[in-house]
């Protein structure tokens, strides 16, 4: 964990994220996505057959299946799906907004009301950990917002089976259907609808590099997706008043998610990067994901950066997708950060609070892109309607305004439209 | 005008929109991004030349060009300009929110800020009509967010110079940088940043299907854009309350914006058809527009649906850019509609009370992209973040959900960094 000292010019490499390039995958995922777009479940059975190993009777999961799921998991791990619940359903049920009501102009009414996308698509990764938290960090604000159809892919196992925590969790949050179906194929099916699949409108959740290639593709045919994904990233902001043995737990809990992980200690303390690298040692003995952590702490930046206006700036222009906080100066931070997809403040705020359990959304914008994106929220499930009434009275006042623009963006039908009523309204 | 009844046999033939396959630009949009990622302005110029025809001493604007422009435009255009920007920022004001707080169990604090994008790009297209109303409805809102940086890109006529209106209205707005430079190599510039052209994180604007592509492209290297673009389209629902002169009015100030513009009129009346008809053909013959309009009137749709119910299905199936609704029953439409971009209630609301002065925002989701996407509004210029902090209690009293949790998902670490925590507080 040895300190590097920011200065102007390894500002850009220390920005750097290790990404790969997706260039070599895209042909793949266009193929297949031509493929799924006229083929439909057949081409989706035959792609689950090639990538998970498996024969399928049925895409969709039935009830049956999701009542003996139910009885697979212990009373101790529902309860604790179901405080999550609680927790994540009072932060976004808090998110809701009113109906924004103005009238401009005497006889100008404008408002603004925001409207449940109806049909949203939930991808949930498989592998070997059940990514059961994610379910609950999509389905339970799209259950808020009113999407009426609210449907999940996830890829069978190879006795053809989803994890029966996932089945579970998506049982109680009241998603509407569940297909068996992973990767592209199940993006492809999400994206143009089968026989079984729905077409959705916006389609959430993370995913290996094909499904984020896929879920690039989607947007081509005018699917809307959550924000594009990349490996997960954490920078903590440290000084000598934060716990080493803290800090290092945080920057483990990021680095065990994948080998391409990131973590970045930003500090003004030399004391605390090598207190850090002793905990970091001492804790990572004992994980069972070791290799994969060992490997992402090969990405560890560690940056001395003394002045507290410069560590603001360096983050801003990093922009982490998790921010943790723990200085003498924690209202400095909260208050400057621009770009961060979620921030922890304190000793005793772990990011593994905001990965579970304390109520916030745990997708969060990676790789920078929490410039221009927010983590999922109650709002990635609507979209804002505009409405506008006009009285006589209205027209009236702004009529003429109307005319004279419409004129000079050389459009004179719109400016007829004013003109018929304006004199509809002098004739009487 | 003839009418057609809606029938599931034409439900699916009647939702399709007139759009193009991009896909043999696609070539030329990815070679343009290649060359100005590595070339910078030296080929931006070069495009210029080759595409706008004119060889530019600089690229961005100077405040000398700004103040003559200022004198170019009548006063009374400019107040019309300032009259409209006052109701668009009145609206869009009244769009700001509250931070969203909540301690969703003791001791756990979650809330949700808005911060501004510091930096966006807004894209105004040239032709023979200055598209200045379109600047008010995006710069005004990145004002009113907080964006730094607000960067407009614009093509240079044959002159090299961009319309005075234009540049007028950017200046009275708080527009930082003007570059003239359009097309594809502009939305190369604002994704990559070149020697002069700021890099930003989100680009908005209209434009044709090159711009359009490239927008697409420049999602692919992480920046934001407002929505995917295509052809304007209008739908009215009107009954044989409805004056069918002011509907054609509005039929045809759609149908002004282009060739492929889209007009549909759903109505239960084949009276109300026939007398739209007419007043179609009289009002016709005075417009400049009169080609585009004729050509556009080809894509109109006429559909007769007797029942409110199936008109209100349909219509959230098409989910029109622009809906007006004129009905002895609004109020059933407006409670039941829930896609659509912008909707105008009544006799005296044309559609080009919101293109330029109601205060509402024009740039809104075509093509049925209103299913996911809102148009744009003040939230378009910001993102959310959360912020948590937790206490002792607070980790305590979620504690145990988090450590189950993580180890269900086989993440140890994420586990310890809790376990950690709670034994320093036990130990206390």
């Amino acid at each position: 964990m040895k300190a590097v000292e920011l200065n102007k010019d390894n500002w850009e490499s220390l920005l750097q994220r290790p990404t790969k390039s997706v260039e070599d995958i895209e042909q793949t995922v266009n193929q297949i996505f031509k493929e799924v777009r006229v083929g439909g479940d057949a081409i989706i059975n035959k792609y689950t057959h090639t990538f998970d190993k498996v024969e399928l009777q049925t895409l969709e999961v039935s009830s049956n299946e999701i009542e003996n799921a139910e009885k697979l998991v212990s009373k101790e791990l529902k309860d604790a799906i179901q405080d999550a619940k609680r927790n994540i359903e009072t932060f976004h049920t808090a998110q809701k907004t009113d109906k924004v009501e103005v009238e401009t102009v005497e006889g100008v009414l404008c408002w603004q009301e925001k409207r449940a996308i109806q049909k949203v698509g939930l991808y949930i990764p498989g592998g070997t950990a059940p990514l059961f938290s994610t379910v609950l960090m999509l389905a339970v604000p799209a259950k808020i917002a009113g999407c009426k159809e609210i449907v999940l892919c996830s890829p069978p196992d190879g006795e053809g089976k989803i994890n029966p925590v996932i089945l579970y969790t998506a049982s109680l949050v009241g998603v509407t259907k569940i297909f068996k179906v992973g990767g592209i194929q199940a993006i492809a099916g999400l994206t143009f609808g089968t026989e079984r699949i729905p077409k959705v409108s916006k389609i959430f959740g993370p995913g290996n590099q094909y499904v984020t290639v896929a879920k690039q593709l989607s947007t081509k045919f005018g699917v809307a997706i959550d924000m594009p994904a990349g490996p997960s990233e954490l920078l903590v902001i440290a000084d000598d008043s934060a716990d080493a043995a803290f800090v290092a737990s945080d920057l483990l809990s990021q680095a065990e998610h994948g080998e391409d992980s990131q973590v970045v200690l930003v500090s003004d303390s030399l004391d605390l990067f090598s207190k850090v690298e002793i905990e970091i040692e001492k804790q990572l003995a004992k994980l069972p994901r070791k290799e994969i952590v060992i490997k992402a702490l090969e990405n560890t930046k560690s940056v001395l950066i003394k002045n507290e206006d410069e560590v603001i700036s360096f983050v801003n222009d990093y922009a982490p997708e998790h921010l943790i906080i723990v200085t003498k100066n924690d209202g400095f931070f909260i208050d400057q950060i621009v770009n961060a997809g979620s921030v922890f403040i304190g000793k005793y705020t772990p990011e593994s609070a905001g990965d579970y359990a304390s109520g916030t959304n745990h997708t969060l914008p990676t790789n920078g892109f929490a410039k221009a994106y927010s983590g999922v929220n109650l709002d990635s499930f609507t979209k804002s309607i505009t409405f506008q009434k006009i009285t006589k009275k209205g027209i009236q006042n702004i009529g003429k305004t109307i005319e004279l623009m419409a004129e000079a963006e050389g459009l004179q039908a719109h400016k007829n439209a004013v003109t018929l009523r304006l004199k509809e309204i002098d004739n009487v």
